[in-house]
């Protein structure tokens, strides 16, 4: 599949990497074209990797993965264009991490959701935003079950990226499908949490993990 | 020892049961004397259970549990007496569950820390906010592995509280002292994540767990 991966950054080279060693075409976009980090990126790893301006990587991509900075995914977004994103799975793994004081955006509306009412086109699915970009692409990193969530108001485009965390590693036991879009709220505030347990364990080699019980209803989804 | 919980909600009353049933002495405190649903619960539970306004549970209480609504926190602290907290540990089980239009509160300064500074002699420490009433209580209701947090700015304080969790069933390993009281605020945004999860997995009986490395430093606290 060809994917863009929007943003250069670490949560976009982990995933970028990942794709492309699965198997995936990946175009990383950045602001302008050019951009060193993403040449550089490209460059190791080979044919199946390239780098453009977002517009360049949006156009390229079967499905968007916006892994650009919280403050900067709307005019990213906006760059890459309404037209290339519309129809498309955008995989929303972004997290509104700009303080503007001691106040974390996001907290009244999700960044997912101001995203898709800006791109009512795309198809907007929040996930893999509740983790460090190096269990995301490697879910193995970490020892024993945890979680990733899902959240989407298209629920095929829920399946595609389905299938795509499958790719990655992500069991069919370890998604959870939060339901719509709004859900994404409040995966986007486990950041600060997130945060606190890196510094507070020394390591971004955790997740979260829901534990319940093994009956309960609606639960694995199931993405055949 | 003797416990003052304030709140006569589910969770005020699933401490207030669990902590009677382990042999302390508890007095749930109310905005007025005479609360109906404290009497019950107390003549229910016998001679250890008792129930009065907010100042006369916290004079009774060497350790304050407050369990009341996240809108009616500092009100009900006011009530109880800054005097009746002071030197006391004071047990923030609440969360800022009050929505003004869309937006949650407790976003840019977590609850904990309002009542840590509008009562700054009263030892706070937050824990037991990020999971159902009824687990709080009872954590073997959750198979497996699971995470409760505390929050705080005085050691000695989380020591004892801890001694309180564990006797509540909380074994050592499935705490994580997140560190400084600012460190609630990440458990307080856990909410509405909590309050979707509770609605897509059909059961409150579930809870966070951070799955991580065994190694990891600082972890588990050693609360001895």
């Amino acid at each position: 599949m060809r994917i863009a991966v929007l943003g250069t950054g670490m949560v976009g080279r982990a995933l970028g990497t990942g794709l492309v060693r699965l198997g995936h075409e990946v175009r990383m976009g950045s602001r302008t074209a050019g951009n060193p980090v993403a040449a550089a990126w490209a460059e190791q790893l080979g044919p199946a990797a390239s780098a453009g301006d977002f517009a360049a990587a949006a156009a390229f991509g079967e499905v968007i993965v916006n892994a650009t900075a919280g403050h900067a995914c709307l005019a990213a977004l906006r760059a890459a264009g309404a037209d290339r994103l519309a129809g498309k799975v955008l995989v929303d793994v972004s997290n509104p991490l700009y303080a503007s004081g001691e106040r974390w955006a996001g907290h009244s509306r999700s960044l997912a959701e101001r995203i898709q009412r800006a791109f009512p086109e795309a198809r907007v699915v929040k996930t893999l935003n509740t983790m460090s970009a190096a269990v995301m692409a490697e879910p193995s990193r970490v020892d024993g079950q945890h979680t990733v969530f899902l959240s989407g108001d298209d629920s095929r485009a829920k399946e595609v990226v389905a299938a795509l965390l499958s790719d990655l590693g992500w069991t069919e036991e370890s998604m959870i499908d939060l339901g719509g879009l709004g859900t994404a709220r409040g995966t986007e505030l486990l950041l600060p949490l997130g945060l606190d347990l890196w510094k507070a364990l020394g390591t971004a080699n955790f997740n979260f993990h829901v534990q319940r019980p093994e009956s309960t209803p609606f639960f694995p989804v199931s993405y055949s």
